[in-house]
């Protein structure tokens, strides 16, 4: 049956600071949308606009046509998909299911296997582009599964984002994530360490702004997180926790598949001093702080 | 005395991927332009359009009334300028020295030191934008030296850069691109790290540089240089050893302050790796060869 406003619920699982402007973008389109999060005080920005509350995740499931996920880590995911009244167990056949959360290629294949028994469709969809690109509607998704349940949510992903690619089969849209996190964990690096040589050699920070973000180092991660480390601004947009989780499932794959990454094994052991230095929670722009007055 | 495009003559010293271009773009702009280079058949494509030949650095400066130079390796910007009859023994007092070549910020300010003794101001300008950059006349320029200098050579370099800063006095514009370089550094990692995991999970390349493209990950370096990984496509716009000699001074300067740059180390080790396997004439895309068919 095709999706439809009128006739059609969505449920939305995971409130974050991605979650929140995500299902916001499918409100504002017009659907009917019933929310779970873990914390509910964080679902209040949808709530307040007329979403609908439920208890559990399964709960939210049991009422919708396609239900989207997107959480912290590979256990929540399991958990949420997986557990004794979870959303497997409670949608209804003919339920699209579509995990947004960047999480294990592996699990994401089992998830589309068990789906796929009851009568489901699983999709891995997770996004890259950050809190800006969640709310402005311009993040990349990465899509994996069955192609014809890809078709079908389209539209709904039009809505969140600018660039909407499916990979392949089950798992495919998470690996191409992890490619995106591997391009991305060096750059975090590359950053900090321009700005931590720019302040030692006595460089104006705004003046380098402008000349490297016209030059061959220019890009979003620049752009983004240049003005918050020059700032000291490290309020999380992206945390910290959740890049480790990403480049320790990119270093799993590395690991099995015997690939050479060391510029990723770089960026997360920096990330591991970050956390020492008590910033977990803090945004991925806090690597800076793992580099500046170490020499 | 102000340029004047009917009386002043511009010496241009240097014509490889960069320099022919980018002297064009001056030509282009009515100006009048003497030319050496070591090599004299690189000279051709602007000789064929009407720029006047000089046997030596000494000799073209001593026509001009701006002396631009953009050659190799520090050693070779010292040899142009400051050899027995090179640039500064040759040009007129009043004349402007404006070097783009990425070299020693050190020898910047040596430059500009003798050059002021002489009567005449010498500017550092090294560029970033590759040879796309070049020949679109869309670089990032970053200048150092006496800023009356800088500003009387502005509308020339506005004909060759879309961006054009000064960052102080000599040397300055050194330091800005060995920021700029120490942020490309690690991105050439990243860039050849996400493709080797890219192939080995399997993603079909062109989709993922789609993906990606919209991605946190995504800026020029991605765009400019996945292609050409993806197909081999090791051309040089940028030589890896012009690259390995800027590392190589991003470095110096940061064992000198005592930085922590670890992501630029890395990429240096790498690039050692790329000359070892012959390719140190290649561009600097061919980091790809250093980290495929490791692990």
């Amino acid at each position: 049956m095709p999706l439809n406003k009128d006739t059609s619920t969505i449920a939305w699982i995971g409130t974050g600071v991605m979650g929140v402007p995500m299902a916001g973008h499918l409100m504002d389109g017009g659907w009917k949308v019933v929310v779970y999060n873990r914390t509910k005080a964080k679902a209040e920005p949808l709530l307040e606009r007329g979403a609908q509350w439920a208890d559990t995740p399964g709960e939210a499931a049991a009422q919708a046509d396609v239900v989207f996920t997107i959480v912290g880590f590979p256990h929540d995911v399991r958990s949420i998909y997986l557990d004794a009244g979870g959303i497997m167990e409670r949608a209804r056949p003919g339920t699209i299911l579509v995990d947004m959360t960047t999480s294990d290629p592996v699990l994401a294949v089992e998830i589309a296997e068990k789906a796929a028994a009851r009568g489901l469709q699983a999709l891995d969809c997770p996004v890259s582009g950050g809190e800006i690109g969640a709310k402005e509607a311009r993040l990349s998704i990465m899509g994996g599964g069955d192609e014809q349940a890809f078709e079908q949510v389209r539209p709904l992903l039009e809505l969140m984002g600018k660039k909407i690619v499916r990979h392949g089969g089950p798992g495919k849209g998470q690996y191409a994530k992890l490619a995106n996190q591997i391009l991305l964990a060096g750059q975090m690096v590359s950053v900090a360490e321009a700005l931590v040589f720019a302040r030692a050699v006595g460089l104006d920070e705004d003046k380098a702004f402008e000349s490297l973000g016209a030059g061959a180092g220019a890009g979003y991660s620049f752009q983004t997180f240049w003005p918050k480390m020059v700032n000291g601004d490290n309020k999380p947009g992206f945390y910290v926790r959740h890049f480790i989780k990403d480049m320790d499932l990119a270093l799993n794959e590395s690991e099995r598949l015997r690939l050479f990454t060391p510029a990723l094994g770089l960026a997360r052991l920096l990330y591991d001093r970050v956390v020492e230095l008590g910033g977990e929670d803090l945004g991925t722009q806090a690597i800076y702080l793992a580099l500046k007055d170490v020499g």
